[in-house]
């Protein structure tokens, strides 16, 4: 059986050129359509690639002509397969509409996010949850499927191992890097040497996010799991790698033994599955005292199709019934282009990809 | 009546070059002797200096020699008062015998802060620990006052205001510059474009500090606050100010109105006493949405003396019990120099330098 | 006679704000009308600063509004003196319209500086071209005169006490600083651990600015400087100052101790005057083997207000017939801002401001 | 036939973790002895790597006990190839007597460079020299050869191709990432938003080091090219790589395309005898306006094993009969630890190890 083709759609963003790169020789999928916006128009991927590759790609994916995004487009490249870096305000429209083609949209966008229609999945974590892609197929034809936000991965990759010592609130103070806010987003007299306390919209992202992907089923919906949850964010200079300090009150007295092996032990689907993008371990326990570092641990991961899809996890210190612990997640492999791209492999895993 | 005479002890590592800065043309002190280690033995001022002041000095005070700290030549320069940027290795016989030539010593060394003895003072906060001063001159004849750890200076003048709600738990994340790790303390392999998820012994001295200063006096020693305090502290690529995310649980119910006028209405013995390095208000509250920032508000306080001597916060949200904001603070300034800079006034305006 | 009321084009931009510092409190200027584009329309001065003052304004002028940029509302405010800060798509219909209305327009604009009526004026350097200001006036009632690109402002004060030993060709290589590309001209992914060796135009405007500012007067023209001139521009990840690598092929020999001369004893006009926001030594030669840097040597200049008005050199070596020095400039203050604030001060003082 | 095994000695420095990184799985050598210095005594490799692997090497080199550096350790592990990375001051004693018992040493200490017994060698650009180590075969047994200064090594080998246009004159300028002053080297406060425009004897290094390179045999020994070159050197805050921009006054008349092609065009020895760590283009041009920055082309070469082994070259301009360009090398790879393997890949291929 060949390759299943798929387009990526935005594809010169910085999560955009991340899908990519991770698609390129994927063993599932194979790229056969880019698109982006009309200024893009008419350019070869090879002009305007900066980050996902720095050179490595082949001359004839180099000279792959960027297609403007729209949903004709799309559906005359015959792709039924798609991987969306839109931008929120294009992608409700543009994304619902492939749905309704019959079109299988593996998105980073934030708009569907919370639809009670779409999950939003980790697969180590709420694998379940794609039983509702099952029926928006029935519903619509196709479906939207979501990553979560880039913060939210690493924190909820963490705290699905503590659900058996009972999680009860959790606070989290977070240590954005300058590529979550995207190829453009950030001017650099804002950061370079600075601190800005502030992420748009982002704490209210990782508070209802973190609910609804540990949620449970019921009568067929999602019910968001209560956890008291508080998350203050802020930018910080460094390029690539999101580190979170994070303290939780646990109901059960606990050992940090049981921690450290609830954290080493954790897998899930993907890895028993052995799906391309899955780390092996998907939690890497650090024992040195001054790690995880975004220098050192961005790019965590093994087998080499899975660097930057496993979270790091150092300085577990237990304070009474508080655990307290940093982590790291790349935001833009596990926390974005990666975690979709694991979400089509466990998508075609579980045949419902429409073959 | 003159001015009276002084010594800097540790000029030119960074916290000694801000005392330098900040004793400069000072209304109630005049720099007599500067000491540094064996390596600067000989060397004029100018020749060293480089934050400090960036060449704003006088010919004077550029050409003063730097002596080598020594017991001895501190006696022999006459000098009654003492302002010790020295490390906490060599700070511990040297302040010790200091007090017991006399002298009265306002250390930044974090060697004596925890002694029973010793006040660990923020004079807005704590003005009455002062009569651990007198007691220590009673026994042995000179005395020693300690600024606190540069975080905990930030924090705690933040929780002082918040003590009428009853501050039941802390949780704080701090955002610290590189400027506390001292003039050549961090390797910039090290942090550039990167983050260290660990100071030494920085949680500890947080959570032990802000005990102590907020604590009571009883039977003529102080009784540390029983407070929950849970601090993680990571280092940052910014140079100066330290930036913290703190989520307090208070017992009391509250409105953010309330927590506004508290924090903006909160004064203390040196703004009453307009004592020259008091900013008129010690905490500034900012109303944006993306404050405080270290490249914005270091520099926060005034009078011009007064400036990096004020704490701002922003960002201030309620989240049930829960109360949490982000603070920023001078840690040169108010967190170290400029804080035994304010004790030093403060003891001079209590009477009790001896004169 | 009362200060000369003025208006400050494009007051929100990054020299805009330092337009307004450089122009708050001036002995001869004040402040009558704020103007920016039409996103601040009717926003308070106060809600917009941000690096200009850090706080220490009036109330009553943070509480001024701003206008929107118009012909129209600047001839309705009565003020005869504009300082430009308009990017030049804009400055070019605005600031020749209001020199017709025969107002006095300084500049930062470059859409002028090659205009053979306008000159660039460095009134240390070319104090004669204030002539084409007058004749400007005859001819069109008012004047445009600007200041220099930021580059070649440092550049070209370097160059003036070399010309006495034959400049015969220069080679420059720039280390560009962030704020040189406006407050949101850079995004930070683009810059932070990195470096960008293009600068739009850049090469360029130094190449001709500076033959333009050397150029000598001949039958009412200026006459551009014969010399050679090989300008490599690069960004760097600093916040203020333009440190720039420079190589001089002088024509007649010379010894250091009579290049040091020169540079620290170069004066000009402003400093005979005793302008305001003229430094004492426009030069200052550091005999640091590590100086200039941005961090200690961008505010460089004496008094107070001509703080940045100094151009810092150091690293003066001989190599043959090539002399070799490294030289920083403040790239908002002498480099823009202040240079325009310098040029009306010359003006007023040379008594073409119309009173 | 089997791998040659070698030792790596200081390898816990930045350098030393290199070329345990390009060493490993290294298809000539194997790696049979670590030493570092006494601190680092009985610890293993796994402890103490940082940045040359970020976690992809086995766990039985991950296992390796680190040795204390001594020529007895040396000798007693019997290899006869050895990679050093020590610094200068340790290096003459110790890379000397190993020569004396025969060793074969390839240096990335300064220590021998200027020694005329040693060559320092590029083998695209002076594979000639090697006889040198014959020489030094005869006369002590083993012999040292050195790799470049690091921003010599992209400097020559620009220069290079341009030979045949009759170099005449080379004006360097220099951005230098802050790996080039080791792993602990320089202080975060030097250098973080700062410039520090002076690198301890770099610029002397690059001017030597060139003329030696490009220097011709005669009567046995070479013969330093007379070449005048001016080099400013200066430590930006960038990670890796050493960005150059450099002005080369040709005697030939010359048009951009040949330029273009000389460059495009150059190959040497390693590539027509396809040595492992030989990138198949050493120079590599970037047509970009932009181009090339350390973040996107520091990793630039091809195959896998040559990444950071081209030198990027871009914005080529002609100026008269000046040619100038902006050129980006690999500091910890091609121009350190990577030009120690290709000069050992080089003398292995001529047969002059031994066997």
């Amino acid at each position: 059986m060949g390759k299943i083709p798929c387009a990526i759609l935005g594809c010169t963003g910085l999560v955009g050129q991340f899908f990519v790169k991770l698609l390129y020789n994927h063993p599932f999928f194979e790229i056969g359509l880019l698109t982006a916006s009309e200024s893009s128009k008419g350019k070869r991927l090879g002009e305007l690639l900066e980050w996902g590759d720095k050179g490595n790609f082949s001359e004839e994916l180099k000279g792959k002509e960027i297609k403007v995004t729209s949903v004709i487009e799309i559906l005359n490249s015959g792709v039924k397969v798609v991987f969306s870096a839109l931008p929120s305000s294009i992608a409700g429209p543009v994304e619902g509409e492939l749905r309704e083609k019959g079109l299988f949209v593996f998105s980073n966008s934030s708009f569907y996010r919370m639809d009670p229609h779409v999950p939003i999945m980790i697969p180590e974590i709420n694998p379940n949850h794609i039983f509702l892609c099952e029926a928006q197929r029935e519903k619509f034809g196709g479906f939207i499927l979501t990553n979560s936000n880039c913060t939210t991965s690493g924190l909820v990759l963490s705290l699905k191992p503590l659900l058996d010592f009972g999680v009860k609130r959790v606070f989290i103070s977070s240590y954005q890097s300058i590529s979550g806010a995207g190829r453009k987003g950030l001017p650099s007299m804002d950061i370079l040497g600075n601190l800005i306390p502030y992420i748009k919209d982002e704490e209210e992202k990782i508070e209802r996010e973190t609910k609804k992907i540990l949620g449970s089923l019921k009568d067929g919906k999602i019910e968001a799991m209560d956890i008291d949850l508080i998350a203050n964010c802020c930018r910080v200079p460094v390029r690539i790698g999101h580190l979170e300090s994070v303290v939780v009150e646990l109901e059960r007295d606990f050992s940090l033994e049981e921690i450290f092996n609830a954290f080493d032990n954790f897998q899930g689907v993907p890895q028993e599955a052995k799906l391309p993008s899955a780390p092996e371990k998907p939690l890497i326990v650090r024992q040195e005292q001054n790690r995880p570092q975004p220098e050192l641990d961005s790019d965590a991961g093994t087998p080499e199709r899975a660097k930057g899809m496993a979270v790091s996890i150092g300085r577990i210190r237990k304070r009474g019934k508080f655990l307290s612990f940093f982590l790291l997640v790349n935001n833009l492999i596990r926390g974005s282009a990666g975690g979709s791209v694991l979400n089509a492999e466990f998508a075609y895993y579980k045949g419902i990809l429409g073959r």
